[in-house]
């Protein structure tokens, strides 16, 4: 029996991507619209109340490509709550103009392959800042899933923690060239969704997502260890971008 | 040819995931609405008949994400039941605002990795208790279809039995680190559906449930030998909570 | 250039299974209803009189789960009757009440590892009998369709013919153990359908289906050489039981 | 560097699948049926005279199973004049009760492993026959599209040339043995579509598709090298029984 | 931690594919048509300006087979630019009519194997043009996106930045000999969509495009490292053949 890496976990985490369908939604009247926009507009106020509070975070994209046109993220304390969240939104007349395009649980997670100063890491402000993060208002957004390779020479479950926490800390050192450019959220999504882990990067430079995630490649951790889901890119929808983005 | 391990097997169990067609859905009157849920709720009252009779058992819970919207798990004596469970629901009044979203077809299964007292283990009240079981009411639910690796040097299935029980015998205690936190029920379905097993587990803390997978996934069983399909988180929708979690 | 097996060959044979859109056919009159039934029962009792001429056979199965509503397995000397027969429901009442879940082209098969005595084997009554079946009235029924391994150094068809003959020979060994327990229809379907055989398993006791495939994984020629395709379990459709099946 | 094999190209060729929307086409009138059906056989005569120009030729099939219905295979001098065809195809009527089912561009290609007498190819009459064919009035069809394997010590690509050779000489042997009983249409697709071959086999027999495929799949050119996608098998259309098979 | 090899990068670029679903385009009034044509040629005309501008390009092209109908390449200095006008696209008459089928999004790029003489590469008048690309008005177009691959000892990411810089150079030697025959955009997509390059090519010669593909194929770059998704393979839309294009 191999150690397991110890970790943090945060608020739990829902990415949900939506693809309009503008020809059902051009079939409205004017005026149904402005109602559906108003209406999403007092879900994202409610979301911003919480956000406010500190009792959890979102974000708004618009995706770029055919994988979708928006995508949601939210971030909140507990599974029930992602789960009223989505369900709300399923209920709005805007949902009904959407398709469902992918969706991704997790949680969010600090992995604790570095050693601790010994006290609760959970009182500590600068962990409980990553744990409980506000969304940053980047410009761009890039998010994909990820595993771990577990196949023939290169699995990383079986090897000893001594190397994985040494692949590791180099493999931090990139992203850590990367500061003030890129914010990276790591979510883990083991036992909650089909990938071990979903990366969410926030940048005003969407170059930036190109260079970090193929610097990492060339990091035996993503070269050896890394398998990839679908990657998606998306800009920031501003919520006084929202009327303009659905306007038809 | 090596040699295979017996199993002890119980209830049938049928998995069946849904999502809802909202839009639809709201067409409805509000009136035939309560009507199908008045039906729908005919339904499990039946089902919970049986379960009071001992004669099988269900859950009902809500899932996070687009995969799905809801889940029914039904455990019965014989293949026939469940296919007739699932054909009585295809039948009804909600069935025609839900899409099939994924199913999975199965049996409470024990592997006999553990050696046996010489006596009929299916007189065991122990072994009757894990084979036919009263489904718990814990808050969350997690399910995932997985198989053994063929691959290679990573053959399961070409291990000598002394080698099996003994990988086995180690991952159980993990699964036993976790009694009183989460409860799990394995399915076999070799000839019966895609993967060989489904694994089903319940908790009132939705976090165990990555704890133990993530835990499980240093295991050699899991490290070498597993392969996941895809992953179902949820929340328990007690029938109180159905009229509302339908209610538009 | 490796000796390939020799195989006898006999009915051609389809496997159709099929969805109900039950919304759609609930919105039909009950009158019509009746008629796309009558109209069904016809086309199974003109299969009836081709069987009781021996010039093919058929099964109707219900299929647990959403993998398939139900299955129509049908055999005939030649691909143009299958083709028609195909063409023929299609263009029934309730074919517009069905969604194709999937299909499998293939021809019943006995693979000639065995050496013979030297006569025409299409001569022999026991292969005839093997060839030409008469599929059974079983309770339940499993298809699969497989593929032997062509992967680094578990490549079936670089073994030589010694070795594949003496690892088919103890495959053998498993099936006849089940002998009167299950029946099991092998069909080829190389250079017809997406695998290369097809496994038609006939059982009173659906959890022979289990033991059986189970057995096997640990038979080096399943182990190391086979690749599974979707599994498909279901129960006897009696014509007797359809229209109380199709009943909304 | 590996040396390329030299390849001989001719007509450019697509497969088009198409399965028939039985229950929207049941909704047209009688005549609105005739006039779609004729509509489509007229295209049929104008391909017809193509052919007997010999500027090009086509092959009608129904499908066995649920992939497709019908495949029109289609042979032209430029990817333009198919790309016409094709989209003369989807104005016809006939096309509205038509679903795409899959397609497959590739060209006529003749490898050139084995080395020429030294006169230019294309001007010799067996090998224009070859690469400009009439397609034949087989009473079966089956294609399958393939490549040619890059995985670890089964690598084609990385082979020298002369080992090549040599194992696609001992792979047109079994070809050739099936002379007579199948003719078989090479056409290559790399940088066309999604395998780098398109394999056409017609024959009267149709087991002989399943004798050869079998017997070639034990030869170290597809035993070791070959990765095969999905196939298809039918039963020749001729154009007098167009109008009985769309008849309903 | 392994070299990464430098990038230059220009504009973005999306691929944006789609079908029509001609059977509601033939409803429409033939005005209404006529109007969307010409709502779609006005956008086209708009991208026109911004081309002549040096501020972005584009190329149309229809699509042979089934995977779509069209293809719109596009060519912007801000991944904000692409979003808009995929979101323009999409709020047209015309797009009522069509599918997505898919889309690719990346950046052109320039990789930096060959050392640079030392200036700034971006002011470098040949650089400038490769990365700031006028898309040619070739015949045909193919586009298919890769990864290099990560598998075992076929790892790419592992190798050595000297032995990759050679590697590269040698695959380099390849495309410059066909050069005049096929032009070559390569743009990079780590971080922005599922693979890791598109390679976009553009001919005169339909057949460059396989005979350039298949020679690759056998140099090391592609035989042991490359990995290949979906190929497309198109013919010129000119603006003018647009109309006759959509005439139904």
């Amino acid at each position: 029996m191999n150690e397991a890496a110890q970790t943090l976990d945060g608020w739990y985490c829902l990415h949900d991507f939506r693809s309009m369908d503008w020809t059902a939604w051009k079939m409205l009247s004017s005026d149904e619209r402005q109602a559906a926009i108003h209406e999403f507009l007092s879900l994202v106020e409610k979301w911003n109340t919480t956000q406010e509070r500190k009792e959890g975070s979102h974000a708004l994209y618009t995706v770029v490509g055919q994988k979708a046109d928006f995508m949601m993220m939210i971030l909140r304390p507990t599974m029930e709550e992602l789960n009223e969240i989505e369900t709300e939104f399923n209920k709005t007349k805007l949902a009904e103009y959407t398709i469902p395009a992918f969706s991704y649980v997790s949680v969010v997670e600090l992995s604790n392959y570095i050693p601790s100063d010994g006290g609760d890491p959970y009182q500590n402000p600068y962990v409980q800042g990553r744990l409980y993060p506000i969304l940053p208002k980047a410009k761009h957004v890039c998010f994909y899933p990820m595993d771990k390779r577990r196949e023939g020479n290169d699995n990383w479950y079986m090897l000893p923690m001594e190397d994985r926490r040494s692949l590791m800390k180099s493999h931090g050192m990139i992203g850590r060239q990367y500061a003030g450019k890129v914010k990276q959220i790591i979510t883990g999504s083991v036992g909650f969704d089909d990938y071990e882990w979903g990366v969410t990067l926030f940048a005003d430079d969407v170059l930036q997502f190109k260079k970090l995630v193929y610097e990492m490649r060339f990091d035996e951790v993503s070269a050896r260890y890394g398998e990839f889901g679908a990657f998606f890119v998306g800009n920031i929808l501003e919520e006084e971008r929202v009327s303009s983005f659905l306007h038809v």
